[in-house]
């Protein structure tokens, strides 16, 4: 039997998940692999999200105070061996520099050569090389705090990459911040956690659940690992944002002492906290369906693209001069930071054309054609509704409402989100249901399992490891915002006060 | 004897330059040497400097359809290997990832482990892994022209470094385009140098000379590069940006084809373009003197401090008050792309306050005292004058003309480096005197030598060779806008068409 309803990304997220993923990248002109194992090509499409989500988070980060710097890309080994846990959580994913020049081989190729005396790792995170400025730019109390942010790329060795997702270089930033008393840098720590959630929330549309991390999943040599948790259409959770209080390891590790107003010799505390490109797969993963790509218009590459449909050649010049003075216009006009962006896309290619434009999620699509021009009105078509939904608007009107319409489609894109977690976030307080949840029977894809499960946990790393083991599901977090309340741990029945979240993740 | 005068930075330009533009940048805490051989740290206020140059950049290429993207940090050797010349020129400054991570060694220490099939080289430069892309990218003319940017940091590894100016790792923009004729491809070469001269003139007020490189300092692989050239304070030239019309070499070697209109299959032409953070050296020693760093106020990372004059306690208030309401005042007003960025400082550190933001270069410095306040003034001191040398303004007049007299700064500057560099460029033509402009006999200070010579070249690699022996004087450029005039050449005394620039460089 054929399908009836055809789409234009072939498999269908019911279908495959992980390929229609691959796929919507694909046709979206996102990314694309590229030829060094594990390390993406961002294509200028997805790059221009990249680009807003920095223009974002580096206005809100500048308001609270902190300042832009850069630091080495490369960490000598013995500086990332100052902090035991550190360099233990991250010895396994390290891309290592070991010479610094080439020569001619015994065969004529060029072989690396010049071997340095101190291997240098390539940044998989920068505590430990920025730590070592903090001790010198710190000496009094009067030095702090430090509130610094760095935009880098990083690199972490990963054997099975996805694009956005998991690759082996990715981009980020990374705030460092060292502060005089302990509970100023955790006001600090949920500061940055916040603006991630409203980063997250009101400008990907991606409902998040703040909390901490257990034990077992922290930064490696942090004292608490706060983070914001995504659910992603297949239920499974992305790790959105990160947010450390280093308590003092790291400042013992780097030497980053003060003198405080009571002239003692104090360590300071530090927190570090970043997001990387890998927001980019949660917002595709939250938002897009079987058409391809949906970006919310507050952080879209382009707001909307003008498709002058020109049947007759003499068309041609009235089509393209009403499509040029409407799209100088829009330009005029703000939207949120930055002017409208609009595309003309005036290839005579038939109906490929208006897919190609689905496909790649721009939030309007806008159809002028001699008929329109005749009414003075153009044709336009909105991403989060179907795509043959299109409404004939005033040309005028058009203008006058399009920061309306994209707000519309903005808050549509979230609340939809909002729905699909609600509707997939369980409370479950039996083990039999638990394990249910996580693993049906009866279900067609298996690996699309139940979604969040809102259940006690005991406390205990046995039990966390346990349920690990068994169904592949972690702790995403303890949040912050539930209730006390007394039950037992859903796997061993000791007693707990907390609900955590347990789901699959990414 | 003792100096009548005293600076704020020792020594003078006079007494040790090179030394003088460490103390520089130390005073004006724009960067600092990292633990990790040849990398910089770059300060919040030097970082600033590059986020402006990033700004005006980036919209200036993207008005001419260029788009940013990103590439892997990781090329393979292989890929390196493709271009002849181009791996010739950079094989020996590459920094040579060769494992993918660390384990415990023979005396426990962590160790390289997991040898990588093939190397991966830091990219010293992108053009073959963006070719890479490109030959996926372009199959018709009609994908043609392909015009991208990338914002990324290169590694080349150097052995002598100097911050900013030459440093292992760097910061730098890469635009790399593809073209399917050749007409086209030398029209955005020149393009690129035209925005490059912009921003180097209107905004770093760093006056350049363009033209053309000799063969022997082409960028390994090109077919012709062009060069924006600046004179230093010492008299030396800096190469502050270069633009490289590649020919069809790095197409053929990369693959870049495309079907022409006519349905032949032609490789495509390409160009690659750069600047870096080394222009943030460029612009400390054009401007800055023996008070330290002097920062044009269209690129400064700051424009105005306010300096609260607080003799007795019970003026905190009142004065503080003035202040910050003046500042609220000023933030609001534009200057060029960006608002005025306004510091206070109410350190009560005496005369050393004023002597900082000297040294920080930043244009502007506002004194606010009860005097003041009662007469509804300001004192305002320019960094283009004298320290000593302050106005006094009503404040409301002071508010209204201040991007005026930020204007009159920009414009100073730039006349200020103009006529320098129009004092030590001289045209010569006879072989005596040009080796007495680069190797002065009574000179005190023989390291700064005499300027800009322009002076007739033969055309051969021999004559600048010796020349570059000789003197370590080479031809920085073949200028574009130099008349035409028949001559000969200033050391062998064939007949020459065209005056160069020779100079010794950074």
């Amino acid at each position: 039997m054929k399908k009836q309803v055809k789409n234009a990304i072939n498999p269908t997220r019911a279908e495959d998940y992980p390929e229609w993923y691959q796929e919507v990248i694909r046709h979206s002109d996102l990314a694309e692999r590229s030829p060094t194992r594990g390390c993406m090509v961002i294509k200028p499409w997805g790059y221009a999200i990249w680009e807003n989500i920095k223009q974002v988070l580096d206005n809100m980060f500048k308001e609270t105070g902190v300042k832009n710097a850069y630091f080495p890309l490369f960490i000598p080994l013995s500086f990332l061996e100052k902090e035991a846990e550190h360099v233990e959580g991250f010895a396994k994913e390290c891309a290592v520099v070991t010479h610094h020049r080439l020569e001619k081989g015994p065969d004529d190729g060029l072989v690396p050569a010049g071997r340095l005396n101190e291997p240098l790792i390539v940044r998989p995170t920068s505590e430990t090389i920025i730590g070592d400025s903090f001790s010198r730019w710190v000496s009094s109390y009067r030095d702090l705090p430090v509130l610094i942010n760095q935009w880098a790329n990083v690199v972490r060795w990963e054997m099975r990459t996805r694009l956005f997702l998991r690759t082996s270089e990715f981009l980020w930033q990374e705030g460092h911040t060292a502060h005089a008393t302990r509970d100023e840098a955790i006001v600090r720590t949920k500061m940055m956690l916040d603006i991630y959630e409203k980063l997250a929330e009101e400008y990907l549309a991606i409902p998040v659940i703040k909390g901490r991390k257990t034990a077992s999943e922290r930064f490696p040599g942090a004292v608490d690992t706060m983070c914001i948790e995504a659910m992603m259409q297949d239920r499974k959770a992305l790790q959105a944002g990160t947010s450390h209080f280093l308590g003092r390891n790291f400042a013992k590790a780097s030497n980053i002492k003060f003198q405080s107003a009571e002239e003692k010799e104090e360590y300071a505390w530090t927190t570090s906290w970043g997001v990387s490109t890998r927001l980019i797969g949660g917002l595709i993963m939250t938002h897009s369906d079987d058409d391809g790509l949906i970006l919310p218009p507050r952080i879209a590459s382009s707001h909307v693209v003008l498709l002058p449909v020109i049947r007759k050649l003499k068309d041609r010049p009235m089509v393209m001069e009403f499509t040029e003075s409407l799209a100088k216009e829009l330009k005029e006009k703000f939207y949120g930071l930055r002017r409208l962006e609009v595309e003309i896309d005036d290839r005579d290619i038939g109906g490929a054309r208006g897919w190609d434009w689905i496909k790649k999620g721009i939030p309007l699509r806008v159809e002028i054609g001699p008929r329109d021009i005749a009414e003075n009105s153009v044709f336009v078509g909105r991403r989060d509704q179907k795509h043959n939904n299109k409404t004939s608007l005033e040309r005028n009107q058009f203008v006058a409402e399009i920061t309306t319409i994209l707000n519309e489609i903005q808050k549509n894109l979230f609340e939809r989100a909002i729905l699909f977690k609600k509707e997939n976030t369980i409370k479950i307080d039996n083990t039999g249901g638990f394990k249910e949840f996580f693993t049906p029977e009866n279900r067609e894809k298996p690996e699309i399992h139940g979604g969040f499960a809102l259940s006690h946990w005991c406390g205990s790393d046995e039990c966390e490891s346990r349920i690990k083991e068994d169904l592949s599901v972690t702790i995403r977090c303890i949040p912050f915002d539930m209730e006390n309340e007394k039950r037992e741990c859903i796997y061993c029945g000791r007693p707990s006060t907390n609900r955590v979240v347990f789901a699959r993740a990414y």
